[in-house]
């Protein structure tokens, strides 16, 4: 018997490159796996076919799911449950509640992803707040920093489920076998941080954790552990000044080159080496990230993610399903009393 | 009748390169300036005139202030009024506070030197929390982020002192009128962010600050503000992540020019343009930052200042004498009721 292929529900609305780069990046992802999957565009059927046309694409392993609305960037997450109960965000992601798809993939309005997600889906029991993670360039590979700006105001047992979350996912995606723990902080000693570092400090040391103590902003490029576990306030300042490093490069190195003929012409030459160094930093490489906690299988992507991102968005989305790792999450979490 | 020159409080035990480090530092000052200040290097006075005859110096405008102690790296920064009373940074801070120097520099133990600053020198009228920030570079030139690691756990009204000290600090050294301020947040809406943040956005926007708004981490590098306020937590994880990039990107060169013999030459010829660049990411450059809000003139160093960075802490203390920064933030900050 042929095995069921896993249904991932695409949003064709979400992004700022709607329709064009999702409808685009979802053919892409059928064509390059041979029909792996299927694909179910969820938004405006009218504008979907139109596009499918224009990419004069005729079949595939794809189906079209209607939805009127449309929740923007601009949007309040809550609207996704008040004024656009009809946005393809709900329907999407009430469609793999419906069991009708296993997955949701969407690059738009995080907030209202993530929302959807948490209400309709469901938290994993013991869950208290479902987290996105992500995965950082370092010198060593990779590590999943998380939260990754989800939540702010984290308490000590929020950090926790996060470790436990991301020690399970950086294990899985990256076959390791028990992921080197770290908690992001401004010392080394026990002693450092503020008030929740240094109760999270004690609580992540009597755990049954691979807990290798605070990191330090220095260490996070060195690779020194496979997860760094902060709260998703610094999260996602750091992710956001880490994405605007390159950008930075490549103005300073429009200085130097301006200023000097010679060196132009010697940047010029490097300008492919630079941008093989700078992908290791580009978040399209990665396919968004996924929504950890919640009874299904969310990937969430930048708002600018092109036909590439969504493409492995979609693969990430399949590979997560595959590895089951929704259910290694519920059974690791103990259920709150 | 002569101007009276100042006198300068050097720590020669202070830092991984005590006293060599320290000593060659100050030297390099004084014979930079011809002589414009005073040095009174405090420390173990043999260990001080053992190293200056080492460097065969005989004579110069500088002092030697015994202190029979030294506060080490490991050493708890409440050290320094307990079991350590007679360190160079105690006795160095004292000098200070008996009018006797107009400021301390110092590369030592950073919680040691704050906590003399504050106990010792006293903290102004109306600041909480005596902070430290650090310049850091952008496309623009270069921002004042505060506070860089000095205060964890801050509240709104802390986080408005540090404001105000900053944009008094900017304002003065680097020539900016009204210097712009943002708060380093997760989202550029006044909604968004910790309770903290939130709170914080509300009593900027009501204050005579030139509050420009929220900015996030992929705003830091742009310069789109003159002053960046956040809590000291976030402060120091950035800092120090920043100035790993420099480490991390060589680290990428190299695996490149490994991989390919040309593009290593040509990564050779371009060594000094990538030392250009990176300088502007160099804390030696600067010379340690002040510790604001006390009633003096106190800078701190990073642990491993070369002599250079000493010179330019040096230089900095004249600096802020000379521009009576504690006097002007004294007659900016409101005292608490």
């Amino acid at each position: 018997m042929e095995k069921k292929k896993v249904r991932i529900v695409l949003d064709a609305m979400g992004g700022d490159f709607a329709l064009q780069s999702n409808i685009a990046g979802g053919i892409s992802a059928l064509k390059e796996t041979n029909n792996r999957f299927h694909i179910i565009f969820v938004g405006k059927e009218n504008e979907i076919k139109n596009e499918l046309k224009h990419l004069k694409v005729k079949d595939g392993n794809f189906s079209i799911l209607n939805a009127d609305e449309v929740l923007s960037m601009e949007d309040s997450p809550t609207d996704v449950i008040k004024s656009k109960k009809n946005s393809s965000i709900s329907i999407g992601v009430n469609c793999q509640k419906e069991n009708n798809a296993e997955a949701f993939v969407s690059a738009g309005n995080t907030g209202a992803v993530m929302t959807a997600g948490a209400l309709f889906l469901g938290k994993i029991d013991g869950v208290n707040r479902p987290t996105i993670g992500a995965f950082i360039p370092t010198e060593k590979g990779f590590s999943f920093l998380i939260d990754a700006g989800a939540n702010v105001d984290c308490k000590t047992h929020h950090l926790m489920e996060f470790a436990i979350m991301g020690s399970i996912y950086t294990s899985e995606m990256l076959n390791v076998k028990r992921p080197k723990i770290g908690l992001l902080n401004v010392g080394e000693e026990n002693t450092k941080g503020n008030e929740v570092a240094i109760e999270t400090n004690k609580l992540f040391s009597n755990s049954d954790l691979n807990f290798i103590g605070n990191i330090e902003g220095g260490d996070v490029l060195r690779g020194i552990v496979d997860v760094i576990v902060c709260d998703g306030f610094i999260g996602n300042i750091l992710l956001k000044f880490g994405e605007s490093i390159p950008s930075f490069f490549k103005f300073k190195f429009k200085e130097v080159a301006q200023k000097n003929f010679s060196k132009k012409i010697l940047i010029g030459s490097l300008k492919n080496t630079f941008k093989q160094m700078f992908k290791s930093l580009d978040h399209e490489e990665y396919g968004g990230t996924p929504l950890l906690g919640v009874n299904g299988v969310v990937i969430i992507g930048h708002g600018s993610s092109s036909p590439k991102a969504i493409k492995n968005m979609i693969l990430k989305a399949e590979d997560i399903i595959n590895k089951k790792i929704v259910e290694k999450i519920a059974s690791a979490i103990k259920p709150s009393k």
